[in-house]
């Protein structure tokens, strides 16, 4: 594997996870591969998860790891081209790009929306100029429109939690008092895609998501419909795709409660964390049995580390 | 040891201490020790020795070790309960310790008193969520209300530095320009009463310390009749207990000059660092012949290493 | 090799960049240099190239690296000796320096010139304090006056594009938005005077270099007359010397075009970064064959992993 940007870098989304859930059995089986090896984690924005557990992942592979605060610890990069650069940037991404690519082997990097330029959210600026610049392998630790090693996390906390039928699964947008990207939901949804489940996006009319991501996955405007006999319920707010950025509603009636829970199949409650509880869902159901969140952010390690052990393999 | 929060936690102090000093002699010894298991420091503070020497611990036991700092590069934790989290808090306290226990096998944390909310400080709201939650080994960097490691270099730099005789220690106040916690002061305390030594306290009247740490602990307002025949001096400032948070007095009479040490018994001047030199003390004190305030912060290494040994030989 | 705080302590400064040259064929080769011991870099101010290139050259050594922003991690350090420590200072440099050097073996230190009080940037406050407490190897990361490791790597690039005759080098001034230090010139301007070259440094009147370092370099005021037949040109702002830190002119017309480098014999273009793109120079000129811009950060590496090399050697 060359990059992973988006899920589809994977050729068999099933194979990797059956590969992640076996590795977790034996996580320092392949610390020779990244031996002498420098990974650089570049964070244009905040991290907990992905920060610890992409670290944690290349330790257990052997690979040295830089990390770099690009805010605070550097300065901020122009991404246009024949620009007079007498403002605010101090560096080009052309030679950021070219020169970190030369400390290291693999470059992550974690860059959101800006859901102010709905344009160069969707040009993936941060993202596809380093790929365009660096000629190393390139990883998403979540990009403006997408954060696929969340999307694999989620697909191996499945894959551990199946049910003996084909499942279904809902996604369901839930309040939250600022706006967000979309990049969760969109993976989610395109990951989803590559699986054989009954799968449902549901939310308010004008939540929407990019057309382009859902396709023909199925949309249902009413939340409980949405979650009869649900056997996964993916909680996430998103902001508005077409008033983009915008938090057109924050209806408290769509937060996940146990009164919903109990439309499920017993179904299993997912959020990508961090999650605001008693917002996005009642504790009740967060602090339940089938809260499988903390298995998820766990994942997290293990979908990072089957990311770099193919990237490494591929080197 | 199951965690590192308190002095107490070590079952018996002078015989961590005499290893400690063994442990100085080859540091590397037991660099395999740590081999595959990785150790999470987490800043909710600024910190300079206990940022490095602890690194530099782990280093020695052959621990990953991945650094964070909460506040500027994570975001603020909730740890109310039942709270609904529309605010500033974007994450519970419940997942985040959850989280990061899975990407490590031991979590140090350091997180001061806020000096504003006596009952929050007093109830190490920070460290006892992390402990309760995360299910791993919790070693304290530096609380609300405590500073063991600190605690434990003191100890190992007073044994290596005893007199011939039942030594007197002197704790004593000293003015500061700004409102300082209590920790390193009550876990000074707690240290000096499980050892054979004529200890006293001596600071202006409404500096008394929380009654619960200074027990029985002798008392004496008079500072240079508290210095008398002293071994050992340590200097430090803190903030009223009483009128929690708040700085009564800066009188500069309590700054420990070179005339007071006359009155010691040739006494060796302890400060556990940064001091504000001209301040706290005189720089002829700080850069005589008995000060040993720079082997105390090089001990910080080893009380944190030999805390490390013992969590990771009961892992 | 004891410190590295200048270019001058390097003994002979051909075979020095010979050695590089030679390492880079085999950057792994002394890992075992570096076993047990470990390296602070502390950075007072913002870093990319520097930041990632020295950890790269330490890994590659076998180096234990600790990494600390000491204005965001740490506190304000006093440099003055007496002073009463009542204001924004918490920690003198004395015990800094002192307690740093016991958690580590090397010490590199990045502190830029403040621009605003000439005396204490010529005096090298910060890294000459830490050279004079720290007792152990001190490596200059850019200083007030100074970026020697820039130096090396340039020394390094420029040896790997040699000319078969003695090359024309020359240093341009060119126009920039801020006020920037005189550290990179500095040291190039000192690197040069070491070179079998005709080294020639071309700038508007009133942003002449200090006058102690340019020494008898050959100072062209007629940029165009002075990139005539040269084999390299270095361009750099700097803020004035005599009229210390002031932009006195900021004429686009010292900005590198494709026309100006038409003067020159096929000329390289040489820049340290981070460079503003048509403001320093034209796109058409970074972007031609003959930049060697990503070659010199990619030196970095090297000139910092020589220079680590040497001095653990004679530790």
């Amino acid at each position: 594997m060359q990059n992973y940007l988006h899920i589809n870098d994977l050729d068999n989304l099933q194979a990797v996870v059956d590969e992640a859930v076996e590795l977790k059995k034996n996580e320092l089986e392949f610390g020779f591969l990244g031996k002498g090896k420098t990974i650089c984690l570049l964070f244009f924005n905040n991290s907990l998860r992905t920060r610890l557990s992409t670290q944690k992942a290349a330790q257990n592979l052997g690979l040295n790891c830089i990390v770099m605060n690009f805010g605070s610890e550097g300065w901020q990069l122009e991404y246009e081209d024949g620009v007079k650069m007498n403002q605010d940037k101090s560096e080009h991404v052309k030679e950021a790009a070219k020169v970190i690519a030369q400390y290291c082997d693999i470059v992550a990097i974690r860059a959101f929306a800006s859901l102010t330029d709905k344009e160069k959210d969707l040009a993936e600026v941060v993202l596809n100029n380093f790929k365009k610049y660096a000629g190393i392998p390139v990883v998403n630790m979540e990009s403006a429109t997408g954060h696929p090693l969340q999307a694999l996390a989620d697909a191996i906390t499945m894959e551990e939690n199946k049910v003996p039928h084909k499942p279904k699964v809902v996604l369901s947008w839930a309040p939250h008092p600022k706006a967000l990207p979309h990049a969760v939901a969109n993976s989610f949804v395109e990951m989803m895609q590559l699986q054989d489940a009954d799968f449902v996006i549901t939310h308010p009319k004008g939540y929407e998501l990019d057309p382009k991501i859902t396709k023909n996955s199925k949309i249902e405007y009413n939340q409980e419909k949405a979650l009869e006999n649900a056997d996964f319920v993916y909680v996430k707010n998103w902001s508005s795709f077409k008033e983009y950025g915008e938090v057109m509603i924050s209806d408290p009636n769509w937060m996940l409660t146990a009164d919903k829970m109990k439309l499920t199949n017993s179904g299993k409650f997912m959020h990508c964390l961090p999650v605001r509880r008693n917002v996005i869902v009642a504790d009740e159901v967060i602090d339940s049995r089938n809260s499988i969140v903390i298995e998820q952010a766990n994942n997290r390690t293990y979908a990072a580390q089957i990311v770099l052990k193919k990237i490494l393999e591929s080197l």
